[in-house]
């Protein structure tokens, strides 16, 4: 008997910015990036996901500017690169308004923000999704935002998960202990029993609470919790609380090993591997035909910023490449940590040299993930070959231009997924935590 | 020549909770308070307010429960006495999807949230909903919130007011410094002008900051200023940044001194007096005759939980009234402190002796404000009075069954204000603060 194919699941990664994962593409003349700031880009995006049967819309977020490039944030400023910045939160009860379906993953840092409030922020809005949040757990990695919270730097890595830690317990148990599930009475007796809530008391070495949670039970009472974190404290930190888990890297070959490490931490936790989706960045250019994908993806790369995405590549490696030229090739840079970081996505294709401005713009669509560009069939194809050989569950899809890439993905892609059998024809009902358990209708 | 008679301005005040200013009457047949959680109601709240031209919904907020009565929170989790106390801006950009011109204040403690992202969620929403944000500036005045968030009590009242003005100074450099109102170009050079952006560094006794604002520039870039203290410090905040206050009293001639003084204080910190708008809470309850408004009033106080309404007593003036009996006078309670806070209610009418249970009756209505009953012009006559004894803008209304008695208002008293040209006939254009500035539309 042969196991029938593994369904592939999709989520939409976006930002609440002019520039997420593709500088310069908000000057792409059908890109919609420049309304990031009103309702109803989101609305219309929202109600495009559901269409298309996405798990959910997953919202990155970041508390400063990069300003790793040239030791400042003037080329983040000029080129958008992930500034400005607005709440990805509040953008949740609008887009709620318009689906029933959609999941929110809400990327929340827990450094800055006291446990109390994160969890009625997140108990509020799972009540008004009806039980569709994700909570993205990070724990911050800009100096930028430590200083602008009153700090001189960020706390080291280790300690920031040592704290992580502590604040999980806090929040956790707010979650689960303060109110009984039947304490919400609202009968002769009156609203709720007070032998059912009771106060929760914290005390560890860097957090103290003492509280009731503001908040009465809502539906999946805990957010779904997703991590994407690939450091090693970040990935035992994932094997103990993660629900979701987020990967990327340019290739299958980079992916699988980090899943299969985290399915073998998943085990060593006493958890089933299974029971966690792990998502791939990826994103993918759907045309009619190759021809006109191809065409899409070169019209898209004609638009990238090179600076803007040395911007980005600076702020995630640590590595300032404002000093090095656009047309050096990336084996000749003198910097050690520079070379390697960029050869990480020369690595798409080893066989010939790379220039920095050829990095750049390999990067500029998308990021760091794999770009799946042609017609249905063989971005199907790709995808298939992907998460048959990572052991993936889906992909975590940036966008080129928003929301024209969704729109590529909804109308082309899905149907071809569907009649392969490797995607759902329609939404389970529950919350985003049971979907997520649940294996989804395939036809 | 007469001047013409002052336009009466009306809010909608609310919480996103069970039980806001009346408490027990979640328990009326025809209130929608249970489905509090859920965005329904509040979608429907809202369009009807827009309907009836309210300039805003004014949010209230607490950060944990009320527990001065008997000294915990049973009674409160009980009665629902606004605990559960879900998060009030999560409502709002939900709210922004079904209204174009109704205004948001929301309520929001500077105790525990940095400024930096404090602004961040303002400017987002000011953003979100096309500049129709103000913010009720407070400070916190429960003990429960500070062990809540780490801290053994609260700061001292002055201590908080002086850690306030730090905070002002912070946000409002972030809002009105950071960017300049034409730092975003998106033009052939970027998306926004480096020269044009800078960081704002604030270093005071309590509070550093060195940071950009996460945000572009917000239609109104700094949210409306809401302040609703009554101490000496707060009317000493207000008279420096509000520009609407809130005023809570049983009576005129309670109000009448506080906004005399407020208008005072205006002057003498430089400000236009009339620049700064004054509501008063109140509650109306309306109806086609007097005789139905009265029984309509006697319907809902028999639904009033006693013990719920002296819980919010309590919490309101620090007084523990669980040792006193619902049937004692309050004429003859032996704390001084106690029968001093109750018969600040029993002026409503100081004619008649008044019980512990009368006076819970009575605030288990709409809280500290009146309560006016009557046919629409019973009750117009009873505003109009208010109004022009007390020099008040217009009125912050409280609910006894949510949403009929904004219903009420709507479709009775509003028609009766704008045939005596005391209400508007349309909303003007512009940001909330545009509203409010300039004069309405009368008939």
């Amino acid at each position: 008997m042969s196991t029938p194919p593994r369904e592939i699941r999709l989520n939409a990664f976006a930002m609440h910015t002019i520039t997420h994962q593709s500088p310069g593409l908000w000057r792409h003349p059908r890109d919609r990036s420049r309304e990031f700031k009103r309702l109803p880009l989101w609305l219309d995006l929202a109600r495009l996901l559901e269409r298309g049967l996405f798990d959910g819309i997953f919202l990155a977020d970041v508390l400063g500017p990069y300003d790793v490039f040239g030791g400042d944030a003037r080329a983040a400023i000029r080129s958008g690169a992930q500034l400005p910045a607005h709440d990805p939160m509040l953008l949740v009860p609008a887009m709620a308004t318009v689906t029933q379906h959609l999941g929110f993953g809400i990327t929340a840092s827990l450094s800055y923000e006291p446990p109390y409030l994160m969890a009625r922020r997140f108990s509020t809005l799972d009540h008004l999704t009806d039980g569709r949040v994700g909570w993205n757990i990070v724990t911050g990695y800009l100096d930028s935002a430590a200083r602008a919270l009153g700090l001189d730097a960020q706390r080291a890595h280790d300690d920031r998960y040592a704290y992580a830690e502590e604040y999980m317990d806090a929040i956790l148990a707010l979650w689960r202990d303060s109110w009984a599930p039947d304490a919400v009475r609202a009968d002769a007796q009156g609203y709720a029993d007070p032998d059912r809530v009771q106060v929760i008391t914290h005390r560890s070495p860097n957090l103290r609470m003492q509280a009731l949670h503001l908040c009465e039970p809502s539906p999946q009472r805990i957010p779904v919790l997703y991590q994407a974190g690939s450091s090693s404290a970040g990935q035992a930190f994932a094997a103990r609380h993660a629900e979701c888990v987020f990967v990327s890297g340019p290739s299958a070959s980079v992916i699988a090993p980090r899943v299969a490490k985290l399915r073998t931490a998943l085990r060593a936790a006493g958890r089933d591997p299974a029971a966690v989706k792990v998502s791939a960045l990826a994103t993918a250019i759907v045309a009619d035909t190759d021809a006109e994908a191809r065409a899409l993806l070169d019209d898209y790369r004609a638009h990238v910023d090179p600076e803007g995405a040395l911007v980005l590549l600076s702020g995630w490696t640590g590595v300032d490449f404002a000093g090095i030229g656009l047309d050096d090739e990336v084996r000749f840079i003198a910097s050690e940590a520079g070379r390697s970081a960029m050869e990480n996505f020369t690595r798409a294709d080893p066989s010939r040299a790379w220039s920095v401005r050829e990095v750049a713009a390999h990067v500029g669509i998308g990021g760091a993930g794999p770009v799946f560009a042609g017609s249905a069939a063989t971005v199907a194809d790709a995808m298939e070959a992907f998460v048959d050989a990572t052991g993936i569950d889906g992909f975590n899809l940036a966008y080129a231009v928003l929301p024209e890439s969704f729109e590529q993905v909804v109308d082309l892609l899905v149907p071809e997924l569907q009649a392969r059998g490797r995607y759902k024809t329609a939404y389970t009902e529950g919350t985003l935590r049971e979907k997520l358990l649940r294996e989804e209708v395939l036809s």
